[in-house]
């Protein structure tokens, strides 16, 4: 263990490191660059513009019909047209110069031809129909504010304002620099050996940059190597990038060697920020240029761009960033938080009834998915040790607001079809309703249903007493709400082992000569576990391994895999992305419960639908593992 | 006058005309192509994606630290820690593999090095600080749904699961071919001849045709001949184009060939809209493929394509539109409208005490400013006749919703200073505050503050009796809110006349021998003209034109370049816009009217200091006719 290692030694907080990253830089706008109107869409504007030309810059006709006099139109009505001769008229089309002399324009449709003219069925005021000079734009006066970011209607203005080019911000050029020997591209890995980390996190960083309006260069990764990364942040800057992040190496490990080497090239001015994920980032000033070390993590990696980069990039182009959409929702469970580090929490949002509600999404700032399912985050400030079930709190949106209207929330047991069918619902309604499930157990899940916290719930309880699935535990834990059963489908629970089955497990009886490995007190799994061992006269504590307890049917598979048990319980999905072999033990239901009161609503029904398709059923007995049985 | 004429035989309903075209389209997707997931930003996939691979695949550290059995750490507490021997450890980063047998992290915080090896602080439970396999990602399962647009954090799950190429659904291919002899790129056109009309919306649509994630290309513009529309239309769908806009040629004009020409060349499905602006749009399929007849209009344009050209580009390419923001706002004055035709409004939108307020933006179909300066859209439907001050609205938003925070409304008289302003204020605020201003004159702007319906007024209304600017009208229109005024300028009003100033007028007294064109009623303007009539003893009514009435500066000084009148009254700026002469008359103070109750508001004293600022009076000193004088 490398002695050198060091601990964060003084946390700054966000808003603190935020502030201080921004007086350092913001004032270091990038170079301003001319470019053509046609292709300044999203640009910054460097200075207000003033038009060039006044559009119209003539009288105009509005419509389509005969320029005349408006006075000449008096008393025209449908009934009693008046009668006007060639030289009181002239057609005219939108767009024409109003003639001299003429002030208005009768609409075509108004018009009749007539004996020695034309029939004016409609009186028209002075400039009635007609765009007069300058009343669009006036020549000389400021059409687009300085910091403006360039829309598609502003550039049609521009263009007629007789502007074909503008000055606007550089889009900063961002230096992405991937660190760590153990680090390997995702596109060049094979299998992985053990002690590999796929690089993902500078795609990621690219598309966020890109999307804050500026350039990204990935480059390759550097080793963990102190001259090797100094001569890549050299050359970066060299290269004119306006900012350089250093993904990795940022956290506290014996291959840190980027604070070091950042306060060794310049000043590190934040070592650690006091937010979570996030907490390793650091901000440091090489040759005058900003450099952030962005956490390996990539939920920690987002905190940081979010919060550090896209703020630093708005302000080097101009412009304040975009700031997140944000709702008000009920926190649908407990969500504890520490004090003196503000959180940031992935949750999924939907409306439930009248409430909006947000459940968090479990996970570490390890785990993508986190990130790739929530729809938004829940910041917890320093000051704050959590929120209770209820509480109110503000999310920032990571998906369009109006998706939440469309949003059924699923929570429960979790079960692999649930993600077929979201994505059926997805197709099926063009992306109008979308499924966020929530993977908290089935109890858990049913209990969530009582409380309005979401629209349906998973669950696989077996009824010990009666060998049902379901019924008997909803009676017990939904009793004020009624609800309907659908059942998703029916999936085997079997013996996970090594491949070849050595120990040859058949049934529950097999276990008493192999180690085991178990499922968490209240799982379905277990559950069923305890069932079949009641079945079968076989008393728990004479099964080893019995107390071992996990949480997952992946973490059950991994013991196995790993050789820490010979066997352990679960799904088939499991046991197949592990290559494991799979023994089947028995056929369990897994149902949708549905409130009554939900039932009628168009995404429920576009759901059971769904279910009742032939899609879905041909997907599901695709699977491994999975069956659909025909309704009863 | 050409009688081929056409009027709209029948408008379709908004809805049934795009439901039409989506029927129709909508199941016409683009063909899949495979691209690499880092460059798949946006795209939509064609089918869900399973992983495959199983992120983390292996047991890892999630900690810098040492990896441990759990067990024997039970019982460390910081002051009665645990010595474990060196085979009882292993050193091992954040990322690592766990070591077989090994099942949890002790993080480096809670370890120090000591006799016979190290002293564990802290007891860890099984499993802490170790990301285990599986836990993100689980390989088969689904890991995106279909039809799903790829986000940042997307690209990185998909690389991490060991996808490189993902399919998705090619972009749709936009032909955009502008119409009209009289059409000229701006670009190309020095001063206008009478007739031209500058191609503007072009460069418009094929903004927001790529903010709609398709390609647009841009064509030259295309002559009003069957022949070459035609040849233009085919050379588009041999091209492989998935949709071709034609612009303009679809009102009912003489030169209106393109609802001709596509009736021929395939099938024109609807003929006309009922919606204004946007009537004259055209929906046809050719070749089954959809063209959608643009009208020429900027307004319109914009409606035909958000309303009908937005919703198929999602279609075409798998999925929805992306709806905009809605918000409830109050409408802050009377809105007529006509029955039958659902009307989209341009507003300024912003909050003003607890109440978020909509005004409605003058300008027709043809002003391009009233797009430029919109915060958002008012729907009014087919079946209202219009909404009441006051009257509950949803306002579909043109900027992001946060932005109306920071949204400070002018109402009253219009003057130059104000974009000025708007532009230093956005600027100095890095775009957090911004201007938006209504031009209803100084009298509608008192009221309107009076009403709560803007933030500030801008007013120059004389009083008479005094030779006083503003305080007696404040006084008597604003009696119940206590208000602050602020000058913002001096701005000379003078007599617009032609060049060389052939008719010699040089003070009220001249207008005798002059034709004169006059402003409306209770313009500050007009209030000015009367007040300087009545020091020089003149009788109005000898004044030849005095009753003919304009309602802008800027359409006096077009009478007056016209021929139409010799004389008018108005501000320098707009006698700067058409090269007329500008003889002073009178040197007037435009006051912003403030109410106490927002003027501790941080945006109210932005302002203030801006007012205040040198760069301010630089920019305004360095305008035509105004001036700044020192704060007495």
């Amino acid at each position: 263990m490398d002695r050198r290692r060091r601990t964060f030694r003084h946390l700054e907080p966000l808003e603190t490191a935020r502030a201080a990253l921004l007086e350092r830089f913001a004032g270091r706008l990038t170079a301003p660059e001319v470019v053509p109107v046609r292709e300044a869409l999203g640009r910054v504007l460097v200075s207000f513009v003033r038009a060039e030309r006044s559009v119209p810059a003539y009288h105009a006709a509005a419509m389509d019909g005969l320029a005349v006099r408006a006075r000449d139109t008096f008393g025209a009505q449908p009934d009693r047209p008046r009668i006007l001769g060639e030289d009181r008229v002239r057609a005219i089309n939108t767009g024409e110069p109003l003639p001299a002399g003429f002030d208005a324009v009768v609409i075509i449709e108004d018009v009749e031809e007539a004996d020695g003219g034309f029939e004016i069925r409609q009186a028209v005021y002075p400039w009635q129909h007609v765009r007069k000079a300058g009343e669009d734009i006036v020549r000389g006066e400021i059409l687009i504010p300085a910091r403006h970011a360039i829309t598609p209607f502003d550039q049609a203005a521009l263009l007629a304002a007789g502007l074909a080019t503008v000055k606007v911000f550089a889009r900063p050029r961002v230096l992405i620099l991937p660190t760590g020997n153990e680090v390997v591209l995702p596109e060049a890995a094979g299998e992985l050996e053990p002690g590999q980390i796929l690089e993902v996190n500078g795609a990621m960083l690219a598309s966020m940059t890109v999307e804050c309006g500026a350039a990204a260069t990935l480059a390759e990764p550097v080793s963990d190597e102190p001259n090797a990364l100094r001569a890549a942040v050299d050359r970066g800057l060299d290269g004119g990038f306006d900012l350089v992040l250093i993904i990795a190496g940022s956290s506290a490990g014996a291959s840190d060697l980027t604070p070091e080497l950042l306060a060794e090239m310049g000043e590190l001015f934040v070592h650690g920020v006091a937010v979570m994920p996030g907490k390793p980032a650091l901000l440091a000033d090489v040759r005058e240029r900003p450099l952030v070390g962005v956490p390996g993590y990539p939920v920690s990696a987002v905190v940081c761009f979010r919060e550090l980069v896209a703020p630093l990039l708005g302000a080097l182009q101009g412009t304040a960033a975009t700031s997140p959409v944000e709702v008000r929702a009920a926190m649908a469970r407990k969500l504890p938080s520490k004090l003196g580090m503000e959180e940031h929490v992935r949750v999924i949002a939907g409306r439930v009834g009248e409430r909006l509600v947000a459940l968090p999404i479990a996970g570490g700032a390890g785990v993508m998915t986190s990130l790739t399912r929530a729809d938004g985050i829940v910041r917890v400030p320093k000051e704050v040790s959590g929120y209770a079930e209820g509480d109110p709190v503000r999310v920032e949106l990571l998906v369009p607001e109006r998706s939440l209207e469309g949003k059924l929330l699923i929570v429960g047991s979790h079960d692999l079809t649930l993600d077929l069918l979201a994505s059926l619902m997805f197709e099926r309604s063009s992306g109008r309703v979308s499924i966020s499930s929530a993977h908290v157990g089935s109890t858990a899940g049913l209990l969530a249903l009582g409380r309005g916290s979401a629209h349906v719930a998973g669950s696989h309880l077996l009824d010990p007493e009666t060998g049902e699935y379901n019924h008997a535990h909803v009676r017990r834990l939904l009793a004020d709400t009624p609800v309907r059963l659908v059942t998703l489908v029916h999936r085997w629970q079997g013996f996970m082992v090594a491949r070849g089955n050595p120990e040859g497990i058949r049934t529950v009886a097999d276990l008493a000569r192999a180690s085991f490995v178990n499922r968490q007190p209240g799982s379905g799994t277990r559950v069923l576990l305890d069932f079949e061992l009641g079945k079968a006269g076989i008393e728990p504590s004479s099964i080893h391994g019995y107390a071992t307890e996990e949480h997952t049917h992946m973490a059950v598979a991994m013991a196995v895999a790993s050789g820490r048990a010979h066997a352990g319980l679960g799904i088939a999905a499991a046991a197949d992305a592990l290559d494991l072999d799979f023994v089947p033990l028995a056929k369990e239901r897994y149902d949708l419960v549905i409130p009554e009161s939900v039932v009628a609503e168009e995404k429920i029904q576009l759901l059971l639908d769904i279910v009742r398709s032939a899609a879905f059923a041909e997907h599901v007995t695709a699977m491994k593992g999975y069956e659909i049985e025909p309704p009863r």
